[in-house]
Order: C-alpha cells, then structure tokens, then sequence
C-alpha cells in the first residue's frame, strides 16, 4: 500500500526535524566553543541549512500534501491531528513572507544588532533609532502578512512565534491583575525585608573545577542524564543541541558561586522539559516542546520553585559547604540554610531586567509588553520610547534610569527583531507556580522529596503532565489538564506571598 | 547580465561547500565530544546531509549546467578550468551509482563492521568472511560503475575517490623499487642499531595538563593558530573540522607524553594544510586538499621529516624538559637530543600497521595493495586471505602474526568499505621526503630554522608550493612543479639511509 499523504507529509517533516537538529548543534557549537575565525564560514553553514530546509517547506510537493492530507483529515488519530495542526502552522509561517522580505528583515536585524552593541555602550538611543525604525516597519510587515494567513491580529501573529496559540486577549486580563498587584506588594515586601539579616554572600575564591563539579552534582540528582547532555561554558548561558544530546552552558564567576549554580539549576530545567519530551513522536513537529512559555516555565518551576525554596537550600547547604571545604573554610554563617534562603529570595528593584529577582521581574516584563503593543500598533513612535520606558520604570519600581543604556538599550531583543517574545517571560513564571502547585497539591511526596534530595516523585509528574506531551495540547489546553484551570494570577500572587511575607 | 552556466554551477558548489563543512563540525563533534546517547539522532542528522548534498548533486539542472558549461569550457580562465575539472569528477562520481546501490553499500558496511568488531576480538576470520565478502562484492560492483564513468580500470576508479588521478600504473613501478630495497635494508638498520644503545623511554607520570600545554606550545610554534582552530581529545586521533576552524584531537597517556606529542604534531601538519588553502577559492573544489597522498604527505613531513629529526629534538629537548619539570625530576640521560632521537627514529619491525616505524611502514602496506587488488580483481577469494596475509609478512618483515588479529582483521579499512586506501599512506611519506629535500635544497634557511624553533621559512615554502595550490594541480603535477620530478623512489630510499645507516 502506498504511503498517504499525511504519511508523506511525516516523513518530509522528520528530514525538516533532522536538518534543523543539525543546526541546533552547529548554533550550540558557535556559542559555546567555535574559535571566533570560524565565524564566517559557520554563518555560511547555517545560512545555507536554512535555506534548505525553507525550499523544502516552501515546495509546491509541500503544499500539495498538506492539501491532500487536509481533505482526509478525518482519518488521522492519537497524535497525528495534533502533529498536522503544527505541520501547517510551520507551513503558513513559512510561506506567508515573500524571499525579499525575509532577507530584508534579516540583514536589518544584523545592521541593527551591530549598531546597538555601540550605542548602548555610549548610551545613544539616537544613534540606533533610524536602524530600529527599519527593524520595526519590517517586523510590521512580516507581522501583517502572517496575521492575514492566520487570521490573527498583528502582534498575536508575532506572538504565535514564540508562543503558538498565544494571544493578547489571554495575557491582558493576567497582566493587568499582577500591574495592579505588584506595586504595594513590593512595598510590603520591602519592609518585611528591612526587618530581617541581611543575606551574607559566601566568601570565595571558589575554583572553576570545584564549581563545575557542585553544578554537576545537584544536574545529575535532579535527573540530568549526561550520556544525553553536556554542561559547557559560554558567554551567555542557554540550553541548546536536541532532546537526544541537550547541551546546557554556564559562565562561573570565582568570586561568588551563587550565581553561577543558579543559572545551571535554570538551565537544568530546560533540559530536563528537553529529555522528557516523548520519544515515540521525536522528529515529528508534535514532539517539540511547547513555546517558550512552557519552555521557561520548566526552568523557572526548577529555579524559581523548586531550588530557590527553603527545603531545596537544607539539602543544598551541607553540599554546597563540602564541594568548597577543600579551598576554604566553608561554614559560618553565610553557608546555612537560613542564609542561603536569604541570598536566594532577596528581592531589590533594579533597572536591569536580567538581573532582577522573581517580584520585580514581571514589571520588566509588563513595561516592556505594553511598549511593543504600542510602538507596533502606532500608538506611540520611537522618539518616544526612552522617555515611556523611563516613565513606565518610575510607575511600576520607582527607579528612573541614569541613562537609556540602563533604560531601552538594555536588551537586545527588539534591535534583533524579537518583537512578542517579552511576555513569555513572565507567563513561564505563572506557568511554573501554577504547575508546581497543582503538582505538590497531587503528589504529597513531592515537597518531603525535595528538601531530601529526591526529585523523582516532581519529575514523574513534570513527564506525565507536561513533558511527555510534546506539543499534543495548546499551552492553555494543558494548564488545564495539568492544573484544572487556565492561568490564574491568583496563584502566582499566592505563591509570591507565601515566600515573601511569610 | 545574467550568469552563465559555470556561474551558476560556482554558486552551486558553494552551497554543496558549505553543506560539507556543516557535515564535518558534526562528524568531529561526534568523534570528539558527543555524549553516547546522541550517536542515533547524530546519524539521522548526518543522514539527512548527505541526502541533501546527493540531491543537489544529481538533479538534472547540475547535469544541465555542467553540459552547458562543458559547451563554453573554452571562455573558462585562470583556476577555473581546474575548478571545473573537479567539479566533473564529483558529479560523475555521484551520478554513477543507483541510488540501491549506495544504500546497499552502506548497510553492508554498518553490518560488516560491527561482525568485525567482536570477529576481531575472537581472531575469528571464518565469522566475519560472509560479511567482508558481501562489501567486496558491492565495493566490485560501485568500482565498475565509476570504472566505466570514467574510463578507468577497476582498482583505479576505488583509488580515484581518495586520490584524485592516482593510477596504478604509476604506483607499481614504485612500490616495486621499494619492495626490492626495503628487506636487505631492513638488515643493515637493524644491525646498525644492534651497536648503538638502546633508547630510554623517559619516566612520568606525565599529568595531562602539562602534555596539552606542551602540545600546544608545539602547534603554536609550527604556526597553528588558535582563532581558527581547536585542539581535543578523541578516542582516535585525526583532524577534522573545516579550513576556517580546523580541529585536531589527540589522546593522553599519562605513563607515556612522547607518543601522544608527535601523533599531536603529525595532525598539526594536516591542520596546516588545511589552513594554508586559497582563501579566495574556499568552498569551491579547487579550493580544496588534493587527494590523501598529499595529505598524508604534509602530516608526515611535519611528523617524520621535521619533528623526528635530529635538529628538531635538540630544540625541543629543553621545552619537553621544562613541559614537566614541576611534576618530576625531568632530567638527565633520557632527556637529551641524542636519547629523544634514538627513541623517536627506533626501527622494530611489528606485526601491526599503526605502530610501525618509518622503514618497516612500507611493507606493510604493499602488502596490503597487493592484497586488495588482488580479492577485487579475481585472483584470490577471501579464503585465501590469512594464509597471503600471513606469507607476505613472513617475506617482507620475517614474521608471522601469531592470530589473525594480529594479521589480516587489524585494519577497519576493509571491512568498512575503503577499498583503494591503503596505497596512499605509503605515496603520502615518499611524497614527504621528496618535498622537504627540494624545499631544503631551495631555502638553505629551512634546516638551521628548525634547528632553532623557526618553521617560518619551511612554511612558507609549503604554503607556495603545496598548501596554497588547493587542487589546482594534480598530485603529480604539484609534484613536477615543486620538485622538479614525479614521484622518485631514490629519494626516499636517500632519506632512509642517510636517517638510519649514517
């Protein structure tokens, strides 16, 4: 019997699969060990994987599958009308920007990215703008096209990107209940703050070796299983490579390991979401990770939930001290539990986003959510962005910026053509809470395990609810079935509360 | 004005160029660095390349584009009659073989060699015949397919793919004069040695940091550069990677530097030559290395004409001393030039291929050569293979390999399907003495340079003569050009002499 189209169109997307793992690995290479000469020849390599894999998408034969397969659409079952839907959300993504576009957009990207690194060193908003201006009206554009082909508004179609079936009337609800929560919160949270030790930061040098081997530790007890992984270093950290062979990197900081192991816990997370992904679907576009809410749920439900909680940091403690005692006298006060937690929860409004810990985090976020809609929707104009960044700041932490390189210069994202990526952030940390409330709430065992050093009951629920789902489900779809409801503020509060009043 | 056909064929191979070197960062990662688990996903990766670069290879507009640029050769210029020389020879290679018989040639490797891994084990030839037997059959056949392609004989055709324009025709005169030369040779070193004292191998251990500093210290002083290269650990030494980031792995023995030392310094001649490539031509055939000859001819004229001469080792003998002088007593009789030298030009003839020593090498891969064609051309069956192995090695070196371990399953080559090798590595060490004694004889500097650190005039002989041709020229040609002759047995059999009787 001959294969059916749908059948066709699996084996088509499993050879797309197959060449973008390449790539994956070829990207992990870059950032993480290429010498910098290489970095020519590498572009070239990827650009040229990219090309492949966008004529294999964009064939007429691709198109004429998915046509045919969608005529007998009723005789796919289990996951196979899932992995269709993702089929041809990839397939109308691809196809909806003209090649001219694409380039145009992409070239203005790297213009932009490059004039950025110089004007936020100098502070110069003025000097990128007319760069970011072209970034915008093209982001627009391809923004436009794909919402026509999906029926989407603008900035849900450039949401989708990052977070399929992701969309405003969802995220305006949740985001204006934490806007409205946040402002006095951080003020009671200061001042119960103001009335405690402050947290002792432990004295170092801790060698590079040590760190490395602590970082491992606590990977391989949370379930990292480095016949499939490896932990690298590189400038910033992220987890990269495929489900099969998940690479993640940190950077370490000799003067202060905190950080350091925070970020791999962090990454761990992503990883773990990474391995679990089920393997019977691997290739196929059902076995991919959800979108980035989900992604950075797994990590931030790993760091935010899990490790900076007081059980974790007990078990942590006397692991910590020991990894080090051969350098230096680790004990003392700052190597406690009590510290550590301290260390770990301190909350400090700041201007600098990748800095800021989980209160302050979300009026980032939401700053620059409302900022995006704005300039992409024509409500407001570059000209205006620095003095509505700075004014947002003043609202949401009380801080102005010294200047725009602390203000709107701060992150790369829109210089590169990241626009709808932001609120990911924030939903992946309402995600983890709900997720690992819901979790601890089924599973009573989950809580004992961790200040034990057991994170196996956690993970056998993270695999059945969240992980071995692939992209089964709509994040939404999921949040439900895991949790009972759809995104609920209420319990992000709560669990803010619960850490910082307490 | 729009391109012509030789144009267009250029941006194709370019996109072939940059897909190769994609497949050669993902085959290094894979030997070097790769956690175990990724070994399925990787070979879908690498499947799906492969799959690609065939496509693009044989569809009908290339074989459009290279009859139409055939019919305008005339206005080609410059390197570009030798680009398209080489671009001809891929695609015919390519074009030549049904696509079941490409598959049916890599199943019968995969499952040949996994046979040969335990056969070898067992020195259990009868277990592994029907599967060598199986290769040779597919390998016979893809032979004849190019053979009549390219209006070659068989065995020509098998050498072809590894050395371009390599013909038996001009090998046989050759290995005869060595096979003549080399037994009563042989004799005279050994009894020449028998009076000399025995080398000592120096004593560790040799903490691995301190050989990969070492390692290092030597790479950058022969002109490997950093920015555009790596140097790693793998199971099996080799250098890989791409022009642009070239990569090279070696393997530590913490009892013993000095092997791993020069197996690091012969992959460094392979790294420069890479590096050394047209920068201008790079991603198009021309641009590339000649055949494995001439490979082999640059690793070892780093390794056996420069690093295992006398003038080297009194230059390196202090750094090798300093290299481990805060872990050990790193001095006296086995540290000096005179020892160093005797250790490193040591003649013991072996039952095993990759331990020989430079004399005793050529025998074993006549033996070889004269092996292969025969099994491929019909005058002896496999079942004859142990007992010709075992009587070849008897004549040549007067030893009889005790198990055909140690005989005819040592090598993978075979059993792998590289049918056609073998000759290269002797050519590649002829090849070797030749251009080192014409580049000594043009650039008196070359020897007093190595004498004293300085390869910079060695270099930029080769990169003039060798390195910067790319595939300009064949091997033979390069040969004619840079020295004056082809390939002349009496200069390597002057090298030998002059290194081992004087």
């Amino acid at each position: 019997m001959s294969e059916t189209p749908y059948q066709q169109l699996e084996r088509r997307f499993k050879r797309l699969g197959a060449l973008g793992e390449a790539e994956a690995v070829l990207h992990w290479d870059m950032s993480a060990i290429m010498p910098r000469g290489g970095a020519e020849a590498r572009a070239e390599q990827l650009a040229e994987l990219k090309a492949v894999r966008h004529s294999l998408m964009t064939a007429a034969e691709t198109a004429d599958l998915i046509a045919a397969a969608e005529a007998d659409a009723d005789t796919l079952a289990g996951w196979q009308p899932a992995n269709f839907r993702e089929m041809k959300r990839r397939w109308i993504k691809a196809t909806a920007l003209s090649e001219d576009l694409v380039v145009a957009l992409s070239k203005a990207c790297s213009v932009c990215e490059t004039i950025w690194r110089t004007a936020r060193a100098d502070a110069d908003f003025g000097a990128v703008r007319p760069a970011l201006e072209e970034v915008l009206n093209l982001t627009r554009q391809a923004g436009q096209a794909k919402a026509e082909k999906q029926g989407l508004s603008l900035y849900d179609a450039l949401l989708d990107d990052f977070e399929p079936d992701g969309r405003t009337a969802d995220i305006d609800p949740v985001f204006d209940a934490l806007e409205d929560f946040l402002p006095d919160f951080l003020g009671e949270v200061l001042d119960v703050q103001a009335l405690r030790p402050g947290p002792i930061l432990p004295e170092g040098p801790f060698p590079e070796d040590a760190q490395k081997a602590l970082g491992i530790q606590f990977m391989e007890a949370l379930g990292f299983d480095f016949d499939h992984g490896r932990l690298d270093i590189s400038l910033h950290p992220f987890c990269g490579g495929t489900p099969d062979d998940v690479r993640i990197t940190t950077r370490y900081d000799e003067a202060d390991f905190t950080s350091s192991l925070m970020g791999v816990l962090h990454e761990t997370g992503h990883a773990l979401y990474e391995r679990g992904l089920p393997k019977p679907w691997r290739g196929q576009p059902v076995g991919e990770a959800l979108g980035m809410s989900m992604h950075e749920s797994q990590s931030l439900l790993v760091e935010m939930q899990v490790c900076r909680s007081k059980g974790f940091l007990g078990y942590a403690a006397p692991i910590m001290r020991d990894a080090f005692k051969g350098d230096l006298k680790s004990g003392g006060p700052a190597w406690d539990q009590g510290n550590l937690h301290r260390l770990y929860t301190r909350v400090q409004p700041d201007f600098i986003r990748v800095d800021a810990d989980e209160v302050t985090y979300p009026a980032h976020v939401i700053l620059r959510y409302r900022l995006e809609r704005a300039l992409l929707e024509g409500d407001m104009t570059l000209n205006d962005l620095p003095g509505a960044w700075n004014d947002g700041m003043q609202k949401m932490l009380g801080l102005t910026p010294p200047s725009d390189r602390e203000g709107c210069l701060q992150d790369l994202h829109w210089y590169d053509g990241a626009w709808g990526y932001f609120p990911t952030y924030t939903l992946g940390a309402m995600t983890a809470a709900q997720l690992f409330a819901a979790a601890k709430k089924a599973v009573p065992e989950i809580e004992a395990g961790i200040a034990e050093g057991n994170f196996k009951p956690l993970f056998r629920w993270l695999k059945t609810n969240v992980h071995g789902k692939g992209s089964l489900l709509t994040a939404k779809q999921l949040l439900i079935e895991a949790t009972g409801k759809s995104l609920d503020p209420e319990v992000f509060k709560a669990h803010l509360k619960t850490r910082y009043l307490a």
